[in-house]
């Protein structure tokens, strides 16, 4: 396996990722979910702005290190690390039978974002965050999710992918025993006849949206409950991946938002 | 003024900027908006994809050069303009006095989206890409645009940036003279007590949205008829201004949308 810029220096562990920049390492320590093996601080860096970083990194035994400005940038994958990045193990993935009891310990309707064909690290991290805005419980996945930069997921979902649970399914397996607890597949699709506006989202759904190139693959199509569009004007190619999913959770919001609770 | 590589090279003129990619020229060319001065195709580059935009280059009388691959690689700002490059003056912004025109011949209530703090000109070409698939009408932005790189504007734009009708305003003079024609104007903020879906969209509307960092400016705010949130939830510091801008243009969609016409 080929080692990646940024997500894999040859000297690290295998399993072993970076996180870089406050506002993700910050998020990945909250959220619990990695192993941290170091956290590095350049000796120039704004010690004042990361101490709630190095506050948390203390309470959970986090070991931190001075580095040199120059070791930081040469191992960072972005210019945006700010003086801080985390050697630490890869985000956890929700398996099938995890996704299943996290529905089951729901005490609400279960809102899942199912992903195909994403292509874009960048894009997942917008995703995600809208994800988490408009209330998934979690966002599933058909992808290597190791194909993708995690640097660059985490930058942009400003926290968003640690804390979201994130299944990556490998067959449509896990869907249709989501379909058997009673949730309903909604193939989110340019030309359905019936409108994102006229399903009932209050119920237990996956929203399922595909890639720009391919759309939604005929396996996870050959299994919908139904198929809905995002109506839209003009001569344009439609939305992007990521902004047609945060106006799908958006409108689940729409229907399950209740000011009085 | 410094030149900046891809938008502006040394020995172009100074209004002159660069367009890559088959669709951003294509696009471009359609929108009939800009004066070409040339278009440049590598060797290397599949022709029969590119027939539609060389015939009508043809139609309109732009000069088409073939050049070496590495030519255009030089020129380009990015890897992706898949063998096409053209050398044309600046997308026209309307002004204050055009927009006003824009307005009062439209037959439908307006639908405008203000746009403050943007910093990112790829995330202003998503925006523009979901403005106008959501039926706005322009959008206005308050920043001097020729800050931003306009082929990381047109990439994600998907002809949207060349299409739609898009005004540089300096003060808040001309927002004035859209609500004295009786168009609301709406700052979207976060923690407005009243949200998007308790707002009427079906009249004329300007949606106001601001950076992340910053929001709103007090000017735009100190005018706003109604402020107006985004429901989510969660831990996440909210929307990207992108996605925002998103989900407000497609309640306004949602709401304007009517199935039967």
């Amino acid at each position: 396996m080929v080692a990646r810029k940024g997500t894999r220096s040859p000297r690290m562990h295998p399993n072993m990722e970076h996180l870089e920049g406050r506002q993700s390492v910050l998020a990945a320590l909250k959220a619990r979910q990695r192993r941290f093996e170091v956290i590095l601080v350049s000796h120039g860096a704004h010690v004042e702005k990361l101490q709630e970083v190095l506050d948390l990194a203390g309470q959970l035994g986090v070991p931190v290190r001075q580095a040199d400005a120059r070791e930081l940038d040469a191992m960072a994958h972005g210019v945006t690390h700010g003086g801080i990045l985390a050697v630490c193990s890869a985000k956890p993935r929700a398996t099938g039978e995890q996704l299943l009891e996290l529905v089951d310990a729901l005490r609400e309707p279960p809102l899942l974002l199912l992903l195909e064909g994403i292509e874009d690290a960048r894009n997942l991290g917008f995703t995600l965050r809208s994800a988490e805005a408009m209330g998934a419980h979690a966002v599933l996945i058909k992808k290597h999710l190791w194909d993708l930069d995690s640097v660059e997921i985490a930058r942009p979902a400003g926290g968003a992918y640690e804390r979201l649970p994130l299944a990556q399914i490998e067959s449509v397996e896990p869907l249709i025993q989501l379909q058997q607890r009673g949730l309903r597949l909604y193939g989110c699709i340019a030309g359905a006849k019936r409108t994102l506006y006229e399903a009932d989202l209050k119920i237990g759904s996956i929203l399922a949206i595909g890639g720009e190139k391919r759309g939604l693959s005929g396996a996870v199509r050959s299994i919908c409950d139904a198929f809905l569009s995002i109506p839209t004007r003009g001569q344009g190619t439609s939305l992007s991946l990521s902004h047609a999913a945060s106006v799908v959770m958006a409108e689940a919001m729409r229907q399950r938002w209740n000011p009085s609770v």
